[in-house]
């Protein structure tokens, strides 16, 4: 916790949010903050959003020194103060993005103890729906169903063999909130869960999502998986690909060590484990899969398809030959844009001024020397 | 139960198959029935099916008859012995069909009083993925990613604002084996869940599912609604409509209440109580609902859309209106079909083995006064 007088229970606060978002997008949660903390005092400040090519996104704001000064909470995507003096009374500032690698370079990051912290957690279950949906479009063939609606063709020849989910396994490469979802969703659909992760997950403890959690979804105690693996090398990684999985998701953050972590012998390993073939979703970044050797495994059917909601690069140029690669679905990198953004950051915001106002440690608060 | 000597336990079952599924389509359960059962004898007999413009279904089989004396269990689609005594050893006879309506004028079904078993239970989870599916088809605007992916169009412009089913609310009328499945996944994906039956369902015993359940799926104990309505008058009905659905299934039997259930003042309904649109999926028959009336509302954009499996006539003619309606998508009632079919009925024929091994009842026995 930052320095600053001790807050009165349920009084006091002054948040300033900085946002690209109107402020009625997250009206809702916005008024229940209010209600719960009735002497709360909110500004708000609308920023253009801007892409930039050189240097960082987000547009100028203006934003009143004296107000500053007396700011307890910053809520912004990417505007932060020059200095810590500029904020004498911030107790954290709340990004509304789910990483602060945009801002990793700025003196509040590098010279300061603010406390960080991130919305991770916030679209987990949007992400895991498009992974939910494109796990199903692939198993009851729905591409080609819908080929027959746009042709007012209303027939089956029985070659539209399908089958549900139940018995299937899906292996998670990252159980975060994505997966955790996944996890949640896959279990009631009947299948088996096998969780993947960087480190051991031995420990009850150690199992356990400490972040952010849209409540009643996600899986906070790693109740799922009917296995944990874990590691960051290929020996690793091979032992968990040689368990038969129908469904394989790529929810890990793209690092060194995950770069092309798919590539041509673990699309062996899994057509050898499982030769009716796997379906791949990839929901993390495009690099975790060599793109040469996707192509290559799905040109000879070593695995069933691949969901790719990342490519390598983007945009994925209209030449790429990924697009006529057979049994692929290529969305725009859109499975986490959604409507509700700005709420859901809202409810961290109002579970972080719960955890202020009780002393208690704040939730998805950035590890400057981990970076996320 | 019918007549016929105390089966020892563990021992003696005669089966005979009579059915349109290549003998390995089952192989799995029937192996792990043979394991179970050591001393069961099993026999196999293909029917080519074929589906006459008069009559009922089927092709016709070669039955021996010293065999059919022997036979304990028949598991069968359309044939039947012709008469009680043809099979003097019968304990049941196990469809592979969720319903018997298409025997129901047999002599074995209107004369006597072997049990009947149906296969009800076995296509919930396929169909259950199948309204998931479409409904995250609907919420994730995939059919407008895949338009771009046609066009090897990488991009999108914020405009496909889409949102998680986190909140939201399904009502499902009729929860039998499909609807309890469908409320399964979307509680898992942080839906509220509101149950609508024929009769009334107040207490614990009356919420049960007492069917064949998929292992692992479903709601056996009915424990995922928040709250249960009845009723099969238009008044019920209406009551249930005015609850700000976001999602409604249609999962009931056609009968003469259920016919045009959904009609102009339904629609009507529906979106006074949800302005930003009810998503109709429909995986019961086409006849639920009027279809005049559900082109209007969807043109009028009364709802957000629907998706049907189903439609009224089937198959649905090149030029029926329907095609043309905004925000609908058709499939050609393929919702059920699986590849597991074979293998899942086997797994009712276990469960019914089992049973009569311990003396206890049959699941799925359909009665005869009901017709299901």
């Amino acid at each position: 916790m930052g320095g600053g007088e001790v807050t009165k229970r349920g009084s006091g606060f002054v948040l300033l949010a900085i946002i690209p978002f109107p402020e009625d997008a997250a009206k809702e949660t916005i008024a229940e903050i209010r209600e719960e903390f009735p002497d709360l005092e909110f500004h708000y400040i609308f920023q253009k959003f801007e892409v930039k090519k050189n240097g960082p996104p987000g547009g100028h704001v203006d934003v009143p020194a004296a107000l500053l000064k007396r700011v307890n909470v910053l809520i912004t995507i990417t505007w932060l103060p020059e200095k810590e003096s500029d904020v004498p009374n911030i107790k954290f500032i709340q990004f509304i993005s789910a990483g602060t690698n945009h801002v990793a370079n700025h003196p509040i990051y590098t010279d300061t103890k603010i406390p960080l912290c991130s919305a991770n957690g916030v679209h987990g279950p949007q992400i895991a729906e498009w992974v939910v949906m494109m796990d199903l479009i692939h198993n009851h063939n729905y591409i080609d169903l819908y080929k027959k609606q746009q042709k007012k063709e209303w027939k089956h020849n029985g070659e539209l063999s399908s089958s549900d989910n139940v018995g299937r396994t899906v292996g998670i490469l990252g159980y975060g909130s994505i997966g955790r979802q996944v996890a949640r969703v896959a279990k009631a659909m009947g299948m088996k869960v096998l969780a993947y992760t960087a480190s051991p997950r031995k420990t009850p403890e150690s199992k356990r999502d400490d972040g952010f959690i849209v409540p009643g979804t996600g899986d906070a105690e790693g109740e799922f998986p009917s296995a944990w693996y874990s590691g960051l090398d290929k020996e690793s990684l091979h032992e968990f690909l040689k368990l038969k999985l129908d469904l394989l998701v790529l929810a890990v953050p793209l690092t060194k060590q995950t770069t092309h972590f798919l590539s041509t012998p673990e699309f062996a390993l899994l057509h050898a484990s499982n030769p009716s073939g796997t379906y791949i979703a990839n929901i993390a970044r495009g690099a975790v899969i060599d793109q040469p050797a996707l192509i290559a495994a799905l040109e000879a059917k070593q695995i069933a398809g691949a969901a790719l909601d990342v490519t390598d690069p983007e945009p994925l140029p209209a030449d790429d030959p990924l697009w006529d690669a057979p049994n692929v679905l290529i969305t725009p990198h859109v499975s986490g844009v959604t409507t509700t953004t700005a709420d859901r950051c809202f409810q961290v915001v109002r579970e972080n001024l719960r955890r202020v106002r009780d002393r208690r440690g704040l939730v998805n608060e950035v590890d400057r020397e981990r970076g996320y």
